[in-house]
Formats: C-alpha cells, sequence, structure tokens
C-alpha cells in the first residue's frame, strides 16, 4: 500500500521543473540525468547504467515539420538529448524550402556557428550597433552568429537548404522577434509608440502572432 | 624629427578599438584603462597614478537628452566610466516623459535589475516561451530581467519617471527591437514572410527606423 | 497514515540548507525555487506556475531598522528574493543617519556599484596595495568597489541619507570586519599579536563585539 | 628613414605570439583582430572596418590532405577564422578514406559534438574510470564527446566518410596520444616501465613518431 | 512498518550519483554536503550542523598503497573531503619509490602545481604541438601542468621521493594514457593502424591493462 | 639614433602595468608574458622560446624573511612566476617562529587551501555568518579557507612551523585586516564608531599599522 500523503509528496514533486545546470566547467566526466527524476531535480546516473546510446543523437537524420515560413527545425538541447547535460553544447537541424525563412531571431545564452548542409542561404545578423552583416552562403560554407544578437536566414537557391546549427550552451534559448514582440500581449500603447504604428496596424501583426 | 613611419605606426594604432577583457574573475583589484591607449589595447594604469575619481561616476545626476518616444537614457558601461573595466558591472539612468516609452530591447550579455527612483512604470519582459510577464512598478520596487530576453517600459503615471538599472556585465550591450529589425537593411522579401507584412508596410516601417 | 520513518526522512531533510547555484552562465531563462523545498534543495517551479511577482521586489521602500551606528540595510539577495536566482544580481538599501556609519566590510563574492540616492556619504574602500580610496559622494553619483575589497561609508552631511547598492552576484556574502574579527572567538594571543593590543584591550573590544 | 632601433622595436614584437583571450563571455558582440597585428598582441578592428566576410569560414567546403592513417582535418579555430575571437566556438572537418582513422586523441579545452555527413563511423571515448563507450555511428547522427576526453573514430564502412565536430572553445587545442607519448622525447626508463615494454619496443614506437 | 514502495523510492534514490556541482564562483561561503544523501543529490547541511572538521582533512599524512609501477597516490577530490564541494580546488599526494614512475597521464579538468615534498622527480609534460619540457625537480621546487595536458613523473634520486599536486577543480579526473588506451577495449584495428603496431603487439599490450 | 619622440613613447608605454588576463577557461596551452613588455600589456612568447625552465618555481626552498609577528611568507604569484600567467592557480610558503602569527587576512579572488609541511599550526577562518572555525593542525593535515573569508594562523607548538598555501587564482590578493583597516587613512570618526574605540585608541592603533 502506497501511503496517501506519500503520493501528494511525490505529485508535488513531479510538477516541479529542474534547471539547475550552468554551461562553465563541468566537475565530472559527464552526468546522464536519470529520467525518472528529471522533472524533479538533476540526479546524474550512477556511471555503470549510462551507456554509449546516451551519448548519441539520432532525431536530426531528416528535416522536422515544415511552417508556413516554408521552414522546420529540430533543436536539439540538454532537455531533448540529455547527454549534453552540463557539457556546455546543443546543436539543430534547420530546413528551408525554395523562399524558405527563419525569421529574425536571438538565442539569450550561445553564440552559433552554422554550417550549410545543402543549398544557398541568405544569412545574416544584426549588431549592437544596428549594423547588419548578411551574406548568401553557399554548402560548405560557415557563418558565425555572435552571442546573443539577432540574426536570420532566407533560401535563396532553387532547391530546399539545409543547416546544422551548433552552440556553446546546453540549452541556448530562442526568441522569435515576431511572435515575441506581437504575439505576448504586451501593452498596446506601448507598440503603438515603439514602431509608430496605429492601433488598427498593431492589432494586424497581433492577429497573426497571438496564439488562438 | 619623428619618422614617418613611426607616424603611420601610430596612426593605425589609434585606428584601431581595444574589446578583450571578460566578465568573470578578474585577477587583478581593478584595472584603469590608460585612456591615452584605450583606443589600442588595454593596458591598466601604473596603481600609483590611479585616484579616487577613477572610481567615481557622477554623469547621471539629471536626465539625458529626450527622444520622440518621450525617453531618456545615459547608459554608463566600462567605456564611458573607465573603472568599470573588468569588474563585470555597469548601469544605467533612465527618464520617462509622461506616456514615454523605453521600446522592446534586450542586452545580449547581462541580466538587469531595474530600481524605480521616481513615477510608476509599466515594466515587463518575453521568455523564450513567449510568455510575457509585466505590471505596473511603483517608487522604490524592484524589477529583474532576466540575461538575454526581451523587456520594456512605459511611464503609465501622471508625471515624470526614472528608473536606475544595474547590468552584471560592464559592458552589457543593446538591441532595440525596432531599430534592429526595420532599421538595419535586412532585405525585405525576408521581412515580408517574417512580419506577414506586405512590401508597403515593410517599407513604412523602413522608413521610420532606416537612419536617414 | 503517514509512517514513521517517511516522517524522519522529511524531517531531515528539512533541516538542510542548500546552496548549489553558481553565478555565471544560467542554461534557463530563470528559475523560481519551489518555496515548500527551497530548504531541501533547488528545484525551480513549473513555468506555468510563475507569475510576474516572483521578478518584483517590494520590500525596499523604506528604511530598515536602524543598528547603534546610526546605520540600517536591508540586502536583497535571492534568498530574500528568489527571482534572482541563478540570474548573477542583488541588491541593498542602506539608510544613514546623521554621522551614521557603515562599518568597514567586503563581500567576498561580488563586486559593488553604489548610487547615492539622498544625502551626503563620505564612501571608499582599500586595496590590496593598502591605498585607500575614499571622498564625499553627492546625490546622483555612483561608486565602485571592486570584488573583494574592503569598503565604508559615513553620512557627513547634515541630514539623513541613502544609497542603493547593486551587486554581481545572487549572493554577494558580507562580512563585516569589526564583528568578523573581535566577535567571533579567535584565539586571544593571535589577536593580541595581529593588532599590536594587550589582553585588557582585546578583552574590551571583543565585549562590544561578541554576541551577548 | 626609419631608425634602426624601430626595426629592432617591431621584430621583436613580430616574433611574439599572442595567446590572452578567454573563452566564457565576452564583453563586446566580437572582436576582430587586426590582422597586422595578430602577432603582437590582441586589438579589435574598428567596427566600422568590419565585413560579413570576416564571419564567414569557406574553407572546409572539401577534405584536406590525407595523411597515411587515410585520415584528413581541417581544424577552424581562431587562429585561422578570426571572426571566432572571443566567442567561445570553433570546428573541425576530418574526411576518412575507407578504414581512415582519427588515432586516440582529446582537446584539453572543449566538448565536441560530432555530426556525421557522410558514411558509418565506429566512434567513441574512454571517460576517467577507463569505460569505453563506442558504436558505429551512421549518416545524420551525433555523438558528443566530453570535455577533455580520450576518444577516437574509424571509417568503417566501405566508402569514404566525413564528420563536422563543434567545440565550445574558439581554440579547443589537440593532443594525439601516440605522437604525444611516443614521439616527443619522454625519458625511454619512464615509457618502459609505464607500458611494459623493453627497449627495443619503445625505440620501435619512437622511430614511427618522433619527427625525423 | 515501512511501506514497501517507499523502500523502492529510496534505494533507485541511493543507486544514483550525483554531479551536478560546478567549478566557478560559489553563491555560499561553503556546501557541505549531507553526507546521507551524497548519492542522491547535493544537499547542504545546515550551517549550524558544520563544523570545524568538516574543513580538514586528514588523510594524506602517510603514503597510500604502492602499485607495481613503485608508485602511490592518494587523490583528494570533493568526494572524498566533502569541504572541498563547490570551492574549486583539490589535492593529491603521491609517493615514489626509487625509480617509481607516474604514467604519462592528464586531468581533464584542472591545472596543477606539484610541490616536491621530497627527493629528486624527473617530472615534465606535452603540450599541444608535441613539445616536451621536462627536468629533474629537487626538494622544494614546484612545477605547473597545464591544464589537461599530459604529463608524467618518475624517481631518479636514490631515496624515496614525496610529492603534493593542487589542482583549480574540486574534481579535476584522471585519465591514465596506458590504461585509456589499452586497457579499455578499443578496437584492436583502430589500435594497431594508430600505433603502427601489428596484433600480437597489440594483444601484449591489452594483456597487461585490461582489467582481469 | 632614437628619436626622442619614440622614446617618449616608450617611457609612457613602461610606466604602465597591465592586468588583464582572467582566471578561466585560458584558450592557449599556455602564455609565458614576454618579460620586456610585461609592465606594458600582455603578450606571450612565442613557443619555440618557451623553456622547461618558465613552468619550473624554485624561490621557496627556504623561508622569506621574518617579521615581528615572527612570520614569513613568500607569495608565489604570475607576477612572480610567469609560467602560471593565465593557468588560474598560485601557491604560497609561510613559516612561522614559535608563536609567529598570520593576521587575521583574505585573498578577495580565491580559495586557498593550506597544507601543514612542518609543526603545529592553529589556523582558522570566519565564515559570512560570523562564525570561526579553528583548530590545530598537525604536520600532513590540510584545511580549506573558503574564497575571500577571513582567516589566520599561529605556531602553537614548541617549534618552528611551515605551511605551503595553494590558490585557484593566478593572482588572488591579499588583503591583511590590521593593515588595511588601521594602516591606510580612514576616516578617524569613522573607525571609532565601527570600532567602538576612542580617539586615542584610534590613534595608537594607527600608529602602528600606518607606514612611516
Amino acid at each position: 500500500m502506497i501511503p496517501f500523503q506519500m503520493i501528494v509528496f511525490l505529485v508535488i514533486f513531479l510538477q516541479s521543473y529542474t534547471g539547475l545546470a550552468y554551461d562553465p566547467d563541468p566537475v565530472n566526466d559527464y552526468c546522464i540525468p536519470r529520467t525518472e527524476f528529471s522533472s524533479i531535480f538533476l540526479s546524474c546516473k550512477n556511471t555503470s547504467l549510462v551507456t554509449v546510446d546516451d551519448f548519441i543523437y539520432s532525431g536530426i537524420k531528416d528535416p522536422g515539420n515544415f511552417k508556413h515560413t516554408g521552414f522546420s527545425s529540430i533543436p536539439v538541447s540538454s532537455t531533448v538529448f540529455p547527454g549534453l547535460n552540463t557539457l556546455g553544447m546543443s546543436f539543430v537541424r534547420a530546413d528551408f524550402d525554395v523562399d524558405g525563412v527563419n525569421v529574425p531571431h536571438f538565442h539569450p545564452r550561445a553564440t552559433e556557428t552554422a554550417f550549410v548542409l545543402e543549398g544557398k542561404i541568405y544569412s545574416g545578423f544584426v549588431d549592437s550597433g544596428n549594423r547588419v552583416f548578411a551574406k548568401v552562403l553557399e554548402k560548405g560554407e560557415v557563418m558565425v552568429f555572435p552571442k546573443g544578437l539577432v540574426h536570420f536566414q532566407m533560401n535563396v537557391g532553387d532547391s530546399p537548404a539545409t543547416i546544422l546549427g551548433s552552440f556553446n550552451s546546453e540549452n541556448p534559448g530562442l526568441v522569435k522577434i515576431p511572435s515575441a514582440v506581437f504575439g505576448t500581449g504586451i501593452k498596446e500603447e506601448l507598440l503603438m509608440k515603439a514602431f509608430g504604428l496605429n492601433d488598427k496596424e498593431i492589432a494586424k501583426l497581433r492577429k497573426k502572432f497571438v496564439p488562438q
């Protein structure tokens, strides 16, 4: 018989969410989270239970689901691939239909190096001084997007394109500008004044990005 | 007589710009840059030449110049206040006219704590999951904006308002969303697709934010 | 029925105290500790349970309690304001009666920037080479106290004074020299030799600082 | 006329080699080293002189030169691709002939994520507890090699194979075990005792790895 | 009566192994792990339960057990001496019989400073460029082994020798080259090709280092 | 002929003092400063000019000069031993006459592990909560002093004693409480109020610690 109080105890536990790891300087070779408790707190598997499969990720062999912008991405942080836990790295596969767009976005906690696996990609970023650095990348080229800066990509070739992005954080975060700004309920007057738009224009943008 | 080549040597030097310091864990008590070479490379003043005034900043007693959004800010990084060099902190004074707006922006390299010196400020941020956390702050209240996340403020009181923001980087950086996205020459088609706007609407936004 | 052993288990847990977070480079946007377990271990609230109030602190609108040195301080670390957890910042409000003194002290884990909200404050620090840097600050001025160095303040104006200090650690620590040295039971002979005082003089100092 | 002493001054300078940057937490958006002085000290280009090409690397479209082990690699650190400077990332392209081998090696300053661009690669690492984690990876799979641990790869397919490795340091370093141990002049008696080999066996190994 | 499920719960817990601390920048003065849970997760003892003995280690007054290489070592990480937890340091005592050898090895997470307590020790390391730096150290001399580089030692005097090594990580890790490479089951063909040895030679080496 | 201006240029340079390195995460194996420029800025020697002697320190075989407190110390930071540069470690030899005292002090940038080479040493530290942790250490014992906390030592045996301290910073800094507080010219009224002493008592203390 499980005592009622223990169930309560566990249920409270299981609702929580842990994120206490930090990127720099691990103190162990690795720390594969014990999945049965990963929603509670970080506890590493006993080394003897760790297997080679804990360090291999096989989920980006193919593109993910495409959105209306002709873009698909599979971000692989330590949440998805626990072997990355405490190791300070993660990655993403991004696929583009012809004209597909990766909207202006940034990663609050990482620099990204983006390698073009296939296709021709217009790719760029904006620095703190509002200078844009953008160019069409070809297969085999790599562009670096400095930590925390807004960047964007668009397939400008006539066939699908693919990028492999790597990050120096196990969980770089992702802020997509259009939905973060227009899809989140920031006070209308503030947005009007910030973008110099009237209430109808803001309402139109909001309608596109506020989740229905 | 100064040899011509030496002048060339110095001129080349003086055009450069240095940024090699890092925030965490200084190895000296402080490092006041030698101003005559600060545009060349980082060289600390001999301790005997350092004075108490190197550690004091007096330039935020009054508000800065106001912009059309009814907002004024004086960011004080280690560039402006060299005493902050290598110490991992900086700050900003922000003043708001009635209805004044600090547009959605973020700091790529720092968390911010914002203390309300005067007035009533609608203040908030958006997390990676597109949740907005916003509320009206009163005099004496403090809000924390986590590292790298988009945040914004608006004076919703009926008198001027002032905020003192502090950062855990000597140079947190500043990316203002409207001008970074619409004022920097990102390819028009990409912006149209990203924001679901037509070419006229994008052109209108660009006209507002591209420096003339 | 709660099994006896489980109560024991919980009680043992609840007596413990956790401090496993580190200042640099969080791997999540934020981590609001679950208060019911904060005395046990760090477990972040599920994002859906986080509210804007988790990021706002309202407890420094007014001065704290004054001590006999005419000084009052309200330090706000992540223990007091859980929203700061993992974000690498904290702050303090310090109030001074006329002639009030903030005794020589240091923060083992942070640099401090101190902004004068009100009054005239004699303010300074001592570096590793035993040089003192001190000056009277006026309203609106800011002084930086480098990481780990001894600093001190005194109200030298003729009205109350207030300072807002900011730190680049979520828990900077505080070591007050007089009580740390004379109020903690360090061997008497050692203190006599270190300060060149006789046993009566040390005893007098101890009497002042050892908690009764 | 260039004074002789100045030439001496410059020549001494130009022989030196700089390495003062650190991986974590840059204080600028980026720092493109001024190439004319990069052998002297780190000085960032004036932002106005930075171009998009500073952030793009085009040198790994094709494999590098193959060695006798049927292996070729092009490591791209901040030395080769200055745009990576201060950003804490770098990468490598590795190509394998059939049966080609990447000998046991490690990177003293980085974790690596290795993405299989083509082929079937036996890939693994050894942890501090002498456990080996190895498996055959297929195209599109990713393996993580934790910071500082010995790892190795071999093409076990019947066609050439290629890997893209990413690192969370701008200069991860590379120590190849066979040449580091047997090709560097470590005292013979020490190696004999360490590996349980006699002098002829050590001499044979040395002959292979000591540069002629 | 202890419910069965709770036992299961605890047993699962107790098999796990925690390693979530990081070296840089603690947020508390110290964190002595509660030993009854240290195999589960990191929870600091209540300060009132901490005693001076938590900060003192007495286990390296004498040498440890000697191996067949005439070498003995007692590594003291935070696992063995919990007072080091979160403080970013650890140490090792190493003793050498005459001709005793500390085989080529490295620490993936730390620099080491080695102080000769007694004897004459041939001591050196190999850098990323395959240069060896080695010399005979005498009593009272100190050598630094940079982070992650292969190093080695041998008693070349005619009496026992002792070294005290210090590390800038609470858990530096240890990879001994001979056993990591030949004692762990790396594919035979890979080792043959990597070291230019035939199958018999590899088998001989393996026999020495694979645990029986 | 050396042009006058160049001499001026060099003289200005040579008066400066550099301290731009940071402890965590070097990006090179090592960086031996070029001594001819170390007073100007940090420039690493070309690797080919580095020798094994750059990594060895021989200056602590014997005690340093004793002070009136019966104490002698030789701190070895990267300034004294350039091989430590960028490697995040340093060390100190401390010798005690009978009754010799190492006055209450702290290191603003490092944790210390202190190993007793000889003698019986009363040794302790005070935490942020004003608890003292002190005990007599014997030969071969090690005590850890957490980062930034006040600690002290006294030879309580009847023969000389020696300690080897190690730090996890290449330049930990040193603040000796008696001289930092009473020997630096902090305003008299502030010290009177802070320590509860009258003007004569403060004057007496000052006389002892202000350099004559």
